[in-house]
């Protein structure tokens, strides 16, 4: 059957765990569409990959089967879920990874996998990856319902993330990812700042410890001139500060878990 | 319809922005087939991505829809464009990325494309590739047309490359390109180097700056021995400065958009 | 027809040279389902990229056709080769590359690729994975046979693999791989390990040079508290040393080629 199959891991570019994973699907699945999200989420940051995941499974087709995989329980006490909603299925270790994406797919139940309903050799300790939620992945797939994979789960790993608060005239921000650009993408959502009337062509104070910073909130990087910092509602609907054709990053000294304040002047 | 959508871009290997295109394409064509070029164009270097894309197209079977995305100018002025040829389609920004593989594949038609006509949802001035060239892609590639995605459109973009000069025995070339393996690609093609009867086994003088090294013309790498320089016409159909089994681009100190002057001895 | 056809490479993630193979194949098959093992195998490194093609076919379903391009030596004298077997087929370069993979699925007969046969246009000297290894992949992919590419060869280039050696207590191992966890990858594979009773809970010593480690066999890298160094039977089905969440190659100082001994305390 002819079905999306996406990847979300942690193993990186060189290794052949990914093409581990998709040899196992397709052995059960040869029609599987695999599709590779990321495997460069930073090693064991469950977090980082939580947010990645629920940011881009909306855009697939509904009923896609999300597979992700940052994993430091594998093979402890650590429960293999599949995770049911409204427009599509996760597949993954119980640790907090599939539960945001979730909840943007309309989460309906949860199951833990019956290693013995999916396995198609060993399961290794190491890499469930291969020997657990890739089978799950290519068995629902083809048709094959959670149900029967696995038993309900009433309860889950679910992680905390830093909601942004408001003080007086400021926001209270975390970074919450930086990409490979540069750009420094905040907890800030759109919504909250149409909220507080902060809009395009607003003027923002950035205060980073002791620094502070002007910046404007602009619709594109080019309006911009190079090399100039700027915000802007980036395409993952967050707050993000950015410099036009350089890192905002290195130009703000900002990174992942760092604070900042912000207030329009 | 089984269909094959390429991409090349500067988005580089970690963030999830490649994946929202395939996931973008996919909900339009469920049957097409993506192929990443590369994604590792340097950040913003739009004559990069213009060289690679231009040496590609042509191998791909006839009727492949390419996309290109290196944009620093996303959501401004700059223009969405379609680029019908003889031998398939280009879509991407309108800043002299598509034009030489457009050559290559027989330029028709250009067209601007209209966003209400693509689009399947908010247009985000961020982020182009996933909001307006994916889905035109994805629509061409369902039999839709590029009159009807967008306005024909007369003038567009077009970098100019470095031609490579003779003057008196020499030709004077510029570095294109320089390949993981640090081989070093010239602007100086085969069909020149037959004009000037320089073939398999000619003794050429390579003059960077004050530096002078003596290479032979070979046919295949392992013809020098290991860490020995050479040139060598390349799978680009280029003039290519390397050594066997190191790093050409090391060896003479050459990187993109350096000058160099060659002449047999 | 639907067939599977691998690709494992040293030609790394930035270059558009896997895309000029699978390009090419799609002309020939339009329907060939092309899944990347690996293109980060350290350049020239024919004895790793064994390795690691080794110990992914078999997890591919039967019939798929795997291409292995880490050639040195194309253009020279080296053959290109096609190698049938029980469960699959291999197209690569007569560098010893293709050979343990081949014994994993049944070695049956080796072809040398004739180029008339396989080309669809000009043969580079550079590039025989566009022009000469992806065709005949692809070829075989419709179900050409191997006889009609290529003609039958006795002799072939075949790697030699450090053993582990037992003397007295110990057992002399070497380092094969190190992946991008930093998890080492050890010469000793778990049948031997169970020969001499060493299982879940062995206590090891490893010695490395005048160094001296206490390590515990676990069965889940979680087992151990993280930054805690340990042994393991990794996916590999190796003797791996690791360190938990962190980098066992750092810890231990161990890279590919490198030497140590264990022994149960």
């Amino acid at each position: 059957m002819r079905k999306i199959i996406t990847l979300l891991t942690d193993f990186g570019l060189s290794d052949p765990y990914p093409a581990a994973m998709k040899a196992v699907i397709l052995r059960i699945n040869p029609e599987a569409v695999i599709v590779d999200i990321t495997h460069s989420i930073d090693r064991f940051n469950v977090r980082m990959g939580a947010f990645i995941l629920a940011h881009i499974v909306e855009y697939f087709p509904e009923g896609s089967i999300h597979v992700g995989v940052v994993d430091p329980g594998v093979g402890t006490a650590r429960r293999p879920l599949i995770v049911e909603c409204d427009r599509g299925l996760l597949v993954g270790p119980d640790n907090g990874l599939l539960i945001p994406a979730a909840r943007r797919l309309g989460l309906r139940r949860v199951y833990r996998i019956l290693e013995d309903k999916v396995r198609i050799g060993w399961v290794s300790h190491t890499f469930h990856g291969r020997d657990l939620f890739a089978p799950a992945a290519a068995r629902l797939s083809i048709g094959e319902r959670a149900e029967h994979l696995g038993e309900p789960s009433l309860s889950y790993v679910e992680l905390s993330f830093p909601k942004p608060r408001l003080k007086g005239e400021r926001i209270h921000g975390e970074v919450l990812y930086v990409d490979g650009f540069g750009n420094v993408v905040t907890n800030i959502d759109e919504k909250l700042l149409e909220t507080l009337s902060i809009g395009r062509g607003s003027r923002l104070l950035v205060e980073i410890g002791s620094k502070r910073f002007e910046v404007r909130l602009l619709e594109a990087y080019g309006e911009a001139s190079p090399g100039t910092p700027l915000a802007i509602v980036d395409s993952f609907g967050m707050l993000e500060l950015a410099v036009n054709m350089g890192s905002g990053s290195r130009f703000f000294g900002l990174k992942p878990g760092d604070r900042f304040a912000v207030k329009v002047v």
